[in-house]
């Protein structure tokens, strides 16, 4: 099989290596747009080849779209003449939006998916081979694809060591937001709040009082971001809105002195222990 | 050297094993109240014995309070008769409230610390030979010490491996709630929306999306916390009001779809990078 990846940043780049790794492909193209990644992409030899799109689609048997959510579907157009065994798949982070934006033409094509995993640091040589290993990748609405096209895709992400989770995109979308989504907007405004406070001497001296692990998500890539907030914005707002309600409520327990109605709030959040 | 314990959880129980790791005590005595705690110090073997409070005055050059910041208060009626010649330290998250509530015949003989480090696990079986190592100690007003009992904190923080920070206790108390209250205030908060609104399932699965670094800290010791909110608890409302204006306004750049303006902000969080 050869596998045509669009986008070599963490995500596409990581998929390269995977795939290099696990002998699943026999050659990797890869598509890039800026001069400035395709030097980076041909220096860390992420693939075997960088195409054009229509090499992409007359070589390839599986397109992987590693792009930021928006242009993901403002580069369906250039694949609606694709033969009708080649698979597409997206790796984004929303699956609603991207779904209901699907050409018909390309439709039992598309596979969309959503890799639970990476990391704040972005571009190609951000990319690592075992990023996908044990992680998990939510397929979805997998009831519109063609077997060919299921098949595929589910044992690409089986080949790379990940765990399946089926699930419809709306559903996918709300539960992305809580886990994911949620805790970026939160991040960003952690790391803004403290930068604007707080001297660089002093954030150096003092991070492992829980800062490191709360700010490092804010560390990523705000385009990507920015897009996904924005496909996911009702479910994000709701998420904030349920959110805000907790930090009321401790920032009023606190002025209050409820020091053990804070303390059985804090007892319900230890319950975490339970489950992860 | 022999140094005595008081509260052998995370702290405690840790600087147990790297006082002895680096041959710094001849013997480490240990104090605990709880049977169950008692029971586990001994089956870890953490300390040479655990004693009562007159035995550690008898024979301790230097005391460590590794136990709640309300509780330090508490225990100091103890030590009153304590030598000229025998140090006390405490390792509390908060130190203006502290060291207000030294009594003067001991103030001497007081040196305030803060390592910051630690875990959201707690209790002996916590403890860690290497938590000190590469970290950061707060040490604050040290100008009312003894040169004996300066030294000899400094010698011993040094002597496990930490760098060193000195700060008043009132600035003290101002970045450690940026750097670490302020986290896990919101991190509770995300803990308790997130296991309101998601099933288990779907937390175990989705996980990795940036929910398991930025809940860590909600499966910390709630009766620890809530003696830190309650004595760190002006400056804890202060920063929950800065954060939550950027709350407020990454909220209104969604619900207002002001997308460029989303991502400058974001950007502005992105500069994290050049400090951590």
């Amino acid at each position: 099989m050869n596998i045509g990846i669009v986008g070599l940043g963490l995500m596409g780049g990581s998929l390269a290596k995977a795939v290099k790794k696990y002998g699943i492909a026999k050659k990797v193209y890869g598509y890039a747009r800026s001069e400035k990644s395709k030097k980076e992409i041909l220096e860390l030899n992420l693939v075997d080849e960088l195409v054009d799109i229509q090499r992409l689609k007359d070589e390839c048997d599986l397109i992987v779209l590693a792009i930021p959510v928006d242009n993901i579907i403002s580069f369906l157009p250039n694949l609606l003449d694709i033969d009708k065994n080649t698979t597409i798949m997206d790796l984004g982070s929303t699956k609603e939006f991207i779904v209901k934006n699907i050409p018909n033409e390309i439709r039992s094509n598309f596979v969309a998916a959503h890799p639970m995993c990476g990391s704040e640091k972005f571009g190609p040589k951000a990319s690592m081979d075992n990023l996908y290993e044990g992680k998990t990748v939510v397929l979805c609405d997998l009831e519109a694809n063609d077997e060919l096209h299921k098949n595929r895709a589910i044992k690409v992400f089986q080949d790379i060591g990940m765990r399946l989770v089926f699930m419809n995109s709306h559903n996918h979308d709300v539960h992305a937001c809580y886990m994911s989504h949620l805790p970026h907007a939160i991040s960003y405004s952690l790391a803004n709040t403290v930068m604007n406070h707080e001297d660089p001497k002093s954030i150096i001296a003092l991070a492992a009082g829980g800062f490191t692990d709360m700010s490092r998500i804010a560390k990523s890539s705000p385009n990507m971001w920015t897009d996904i907030f924005k496909q996911n914005r009702e479910n994000l707002l709701n998420s904030i809105d349920l959110f805000e309600d907790h930090m009321k409520k401790v920032r009023q327990m606190v002025e209050d002195e409820e020091y053990e109605k804070l303390e059985e709030w804090m007892k319900k959040a230890n319950t975490l222990h339970e489950i992860l």
